[in-house]
């Protein structure tokens, strides 16, 4: 039984790598390149993997697991420009890709003493309605 | 070939176990302990996997694709309290979690003689728009 | 410039007049007349109209507003059975156009005092994704 | 008759009046006070009213609209930072009330001679599924 | 009170105008003049103004609505080639535009003696997600 | 890593196959056997899976996902009547089963030479928001 839950939220960024020319870096990330940043509302779906337990009826308790993610993932990013309040994105270009394997990693720190008897099975991650980023534990 | 079809319906339930305190339950459950029970409208994915038939070039017939849902899972649910009207929670808390083991039970019941050429691959539950459930066969 | 707020919550409800037989609430509401009910994700819309404030660019404070909703709508039907928790619907069908004429009402009880400056144009309410009722002020 | 087309775009912005102190803008806007910015994917809608031109069987010429939108709307705001890229938001809080006035106005700009036969009826931003504006003419 | 419903339908169409030459239309309707047309998925909302019934608490009776839209307007429509099968397109571009004003024609036929007690109120057309038509009774 | 990318078209079909009778494809196909054909709006979803690359941070770059795309699928598909402009339907009855197999096709022919370091992981094909269907690769 896998059970997912969606969060929303809104963040800006700029897509850039320094190591690359101001010619090339146009050339490759386009309007995505603009000094200042633009944003989008992302949606993170977060799945988890586990057994029904019996007196509950649940996977895991979604408060709980609300909670967890607030704390880990929106907190940091939420309403946040990545490029600037994001440590992780210092010199990491914050794709949507990029910011998937960052969420997978903040949401993975805690997990196992949080959730023992549920696992972390993905996470999935829309940027805009034409295109979203799936990332499986092995 | 994994054809996915959609059903919605709407139906009520109040999360409640009777062998733990009041206290507990509120605890636990919060305001879907709430005595009377409130309720949802429900998305069932039903996902069907099997060859294309070369002359219909269909994987199931879709008509009886739907009239097997309306008679297996639509018709005992649809427009119920699932707490009172579905002899399956009499003792089973009636979470999302358990009806999509339900619902997968009840889909199983006369699956291969009515599609003996194809195979109920999996079931997804959505209760909100927040979150979903899915069941995989082994 | 009418800004709208969109709200989501879960209700169940029974369709049934007293003043009418068995067999005629039948005939009239269908599987809606179930005795112990079945429920909704309602999406409600509150749109207000109002002067954008030079010096916070906003129609209304959005928290303010969101708060109001909570504590006048939210709060006393969120997660309810109309038909046993919610007075106004003790002698009065809750058919969801009921639901919107009882929701307008809490709305503009302490409207004008809460928000001065701004009016209540209208509500919309959806009861699946196939209906929704709206009920404009004068 | 009147047409609705729809278009998207990724902006982002920062919620910050230069008249108020530090603290009452964190108290006014809260985490979309933020320094550096955050974004949305908006939603615009923008609705023509007119007779129907009897040999092509449309309102406007829908080719010609996308046009004239993406010329005077998408070109200034799509994939940017409003606070720095946009000349309106030089001393107006780039709210989405104020957003949708600027919009508005660029597009009455030389609406009457781009489209002689079309009244430009009313514009409808979205900022996140949680809220829209509207704003219609006289 | 306002009531709208939503149905769906499918059905193809080819933008072309026996008065205009093969360069013209190509010109003016592009790829939607290809010969042998192309279809979308038509979301038709339907939308009826009236009072409350007292003891029903519904404005109109939704099942009476569904059998009338699905005789006046799913039957001769659904699962058609408009410019073949519908006489109205005889020598009328298909256009969304028409296509609105000839749902609205079948509607209003037989709508007072049908519902004497409610007002269609308007009739809304949605050709794709990127565009919509609204036509409104006077 | 997995990047999913969605793309919409409009097309539309007649279900028939003439090695059956007309009795037999109406049985077979029901209102999908109109002799004119009838249409949708489609979504395809491509899905492609690798690595990131660590100075672009991207599995895929869009822009050249999004050409290849245009120019192998959407533009032998998109606002065409498959059963007469698409060659691959000449013989084979043009179910969305059947449409998501030729896409498949079209995406694998010259996929390894555009795009060495990323696999087509799988394609999903919604033919109305009721069904869809998915189609992976070994």
């Amino acid at each position: 039984m896998t059970l997912t839950r969606r969060y929303k939220f809104s963040a800006s960024h700029r897509l850039h790598t320094p190591s690359l020319t101001v010619a090339e870096n146009e050339q490759l990330f386009g309007k995505c390149n603009n000094p200042f940043g633009h944003g989008h509302n992302y949606v993170l779906e977060v799945s988890v993997r586990g057994q029904i337990e019996a007196h509950t009826g649940r996977v895991v308790n979604i408060g709980d697991l609300d909670g967890y993610v607030q704390q880990h993932v929106l907190a940091p990013i939420d309403h946040k420009y990545m490029n600037q309040d994001v440590a992780a994105f210092c010199d990491l270009v914050p794709t949507t890709e990029n910011l998937a394997v960052v969420i997978d990693q903040w949401l993975r720190v805690g997990w196992a003493s949080s959730f023992p008897n549920a696992e972390l099975s993905h996470v999935r991650l829309q940027e805009t309605e034409r295109n979203y980023f799936e990332l499986r534990g092995k």
